[in-house]
C-alpha cells in the first residue's frame, strides 16, 4: 500500500491507557502502514495539552481503550507516504502533525495520520516549538468561529498572557473583533500593552470586576473564554452583559467546581458551556477542519516562544502528565518518543 | 377611542416599585383607555409568580421604573373594548388575561392589554384558579419548544409534583416526548404513578442519581429543567448524557449559587442556561405567542386545583411578596385588587 518510504522499523513503542483513568503505560505494537492519502510520521516531540487530558479521561466513551494512543499534536519527519499527491509531497519533510484518529496519536514513536493534517515545518522553527503549533491556533480559530456564529461583537479571554492568549489577540485584530485580555499581574498587563494589546485588565486590581463589567458593556463583549476557573470567575460572570455566554475550555486551577448564581442565569439569560477541541473538530467535519488548518499554517509564521518545563521519554509518560498537572502554568511538558 | 364600555372609574390603584429593588408601593394613576385591538380588564385576582419576581428584579433594564406595573397574569372582567372584532367579543366577559406591556400589569385594579392575550373563563373555573392559568401552561409549552428545537428525545423535569409538573407530563404525552418526573418524596412519587406518569424518580432515594443517569441514558433525556437548585443538582448534572442541556427556570431553595464541575462541562459538552418566560415571550414575537395562547386555551379544560396560601389587597403587595418568598412551596399567593 505504501507508495514511497524511507526506512522504519516493523515495531514501535506507543503510550496506552492500562485501564480507564490510567495509569499510562508503554506497549510495543506493529508500526502502522499508510494507506491512500496517509503518511507515517516519526515523532520528534509531542506536548501534553489540557485537551489530551480531557481525551484520556473520556476515551472510554468513544474507543476500545486497548487501542487508544493519546497525543493530539506533534512534530516529526514523514518516513512513509501512501498514494496521493499530498503524501508524496511531504515524504522526507519535517512536519507539524495532528492526530486524525484515536487509534493513532502523537505519544508514540510513529504516528499514522492523514497527510491533510500535516504541514511542513519551517527551518526557523525547532522540533519542540513546532510540536506545539497546532492545538493553540485551532483553539483560537474556534473562538472566533463561535464569536461570529453567535454574533458576539467582542470577546473576553482569561489567562491572556499565555501563547494561546497571544494567538487570540492576533486573530482578534485580523477579524476586527476586540479582545478584552485578562491577566493576573501588573507585569503581564504592562507586557501585553507594550505588545500593542488595547484592552488589558489585571484581575488582581481591586476594581477588576467593575472595570470588566464596564468595558464588556461598552464593547458588547458577550462571550467569556475561561481556562482558569478560579475564585474570581463567579464575580466575572455576574458583570457580563445580558445574554452573555461563558465558555470553559480549561481548568488551570483544577477547581472541583465553579459557583454559578442561578438568579443571574435566569435574569440575565447567561449560558455556560464547555469547549473541547476534539469534540469540536469532530463536529466540524473534514472540510471545515482543512480550512482551519490552512489558517493555522498562515499563523505559523508568527513568532512564538513557548516555555518548556520538562522533557520525558515515552516510558515516563505518566510521570510527564503528573509533572504537568502539578504545575500547569510552569510551562509545557513534552514527550520525546525517539530519544531525548 | 373606546368603541364600547361598561362603567369604570377615571382613576385606579396600581402597584409600582418605589425604587430599584423595591419596596412595592401603591399609587393612584389614571385608568388607561383601550386603543384598537385592546381591552381594559377589571382584575379579580392576580398571582405572584417566580417570573414576576424576576421581572421586578430586572425591570430597570427595560423600562422607566416609575411606569412599571408588575403582574404577568390574572383574571377579571372586560369592562371596556377598543375597536376590533376580538375586543368587542370579550366585552362584559370573565377572562383570563396576560400583561402585554410592562406599563400595564395585573397587579392593578384595571389592566389594559391586547385582546389577543385574553380568553374567556369557563363558568366551572373560579376567578382565583383562572388567574393562574396562563404562566404555567406557557412555561410548559416553552419546554417542549426547546426540546424540539434542540432535538432532545426526552426531558427531565424537577419538582414534578407541582401544577407546572402535571402540565409538563400532559404535554409530554401529547408531543410523544417522554418526561422523567423528579419528586422529593415517596408519597408524591406514588401519587404521580397513580395518575399515570410512567417515569418517576424520588430524589430522596439513595440510588436516585444512579437511577437518573441510567434512565436518562436509556431515554436519551438530554435536557433537565430545574426550578429547585438544591444540593442534589450538581450530582444530577454529572449523570446526564453527553451534550445535555440544563435549564434553570426557578430557584425554589433561594440558593446563592449552584456548583458546576468545569471538567464535566468540558468533557461531556454540558450547557447550563437560565429560562425566563418574559424574555422568551419577547423573543418569540406576536405570532408565536398567539399560537401558544391558543394551545393554552385548549389546555385550560384540564382540571387543575392549585393550592393558595394567602390573599392580599394591592396595598399589601410587598407583604404578599415577602409571604411568598418565605415559603414558595406552601402554595401561591394572590393579589385581590378590587377587594377581598
Amino acid at each position: 500500500m505504501v507508495s514511497e518510504k524511507l526506512s522504519f522499523p516493523n515495531k514501535m513503542l506507543a503510550v496506552f491507557l492500562e485501564k480507564q483513568g490510567g495509569p499510562l503505560i508503554v506497549k510495543e505494537v506493529p508500526t502502522p502502514i499508510p494507506g491512500p492519502g496517509q503518511v507515517l510520521v516519526k515523532i520528534a516531540a509531542a506536548p501534553i495539552n489540557p485537551s489530551d487530558l480531557a481525551g484520556i479521561r473520556n476515551a472510554h466513551n468513544w474507543i476500545d481503550l486497548s487501542k487508544f494512543i493519546p497525543g493530539l499534536e506533534g512534530s516529526g519527519t514523514v518516513v512513509a507516504a501512501g498514494k496521493g499527491l499530498l503524501p508524496g509531497l511531504w515524504l522526507g519533510k519535517r512536519v507539524v502533525c495532528a492526530s486524525h484518529n484515536p487509534e493513532s496519536g502523537t505519544w508514540a514513536q510513529y504516528m499514522l495520520t492523514s497527510a491533510g493534517t500535516c504541514f511542513p515545518l519551517s527551518k526557523k522553527v525547532s522540533d519542540e516549538q513546532g510540536s506545539m503549533s497546532m492545538v493553540n491556533p485551532l483553539t483560537a480559530i474556534s473562538f472566533f468561529e463561535i464569536a461570529k456564529q453567535c454574533n458576539h461583537k467582542a470577546i473576553i479571554n482569561n489567562a491572556s498572557a499565555s501563547a494561546l492568549g497571544r494567538m487570540v489577540e492576533l486573530l482578534g485584530n485580523k477579524h476586527n473583533i476586540p479582545v478584552i485580555n485578562i491577566v493576573r499581574s501588573q507585569k503581564n498587563a504592562d507586557a501585553l500593552k507594550a505588545q500593542g494589546s488595547k484592552f488589558v485588565l489585571n484581575s488582581s486590581d481591586a476594581s477588576f470586576t467593575e472595570n470588566l463589567g464596564k468595558l464588556a458593556g461598552e464593547l458588547k463583549a458577550t462571550v467569556l473564554f475561561d481556562s482558569v476557573c478560579d475564585e474570581k470567575l463567579p464575580a466575572m460572570i455576574e458583570v457580563l452583559p445580558p445574554k452573555s455566554e461563558v465558555i470553559i475550555y480549561g481548568n488551570l486551577t483544577a477547581a472541583e467546581h465553579i459557583m454559578v448564581n442561578p438568579r443571574n442565569l435566569i435574569d440575565n439569560n447567561i449560558k455556560i458551556s464547555g469547549f473541547y477541541l476534539g469534540s469540536r473538530s469532530q463536529e466540524n467535519g473534514i472540510v471545515k477542519n482543512m480550512k482551519n488548518l490552512l489558517e493555522v499554517r498562515k499563523l505559523m509564521s508568527t513568532d512564538m516562544k513557548i516555555n518548556i518545563q520538562g522533557r520525558f521519554p515515552l516510558a515516563k509518560a505518566q510521570e510527564a502528565v503528573d509533572t504537568y498537572l502539578n504545575n500547569m502554568s510552569a510551562g509545557k511538558v513534552l514527550l520525546i518518543p525517539n530519544g531525548i
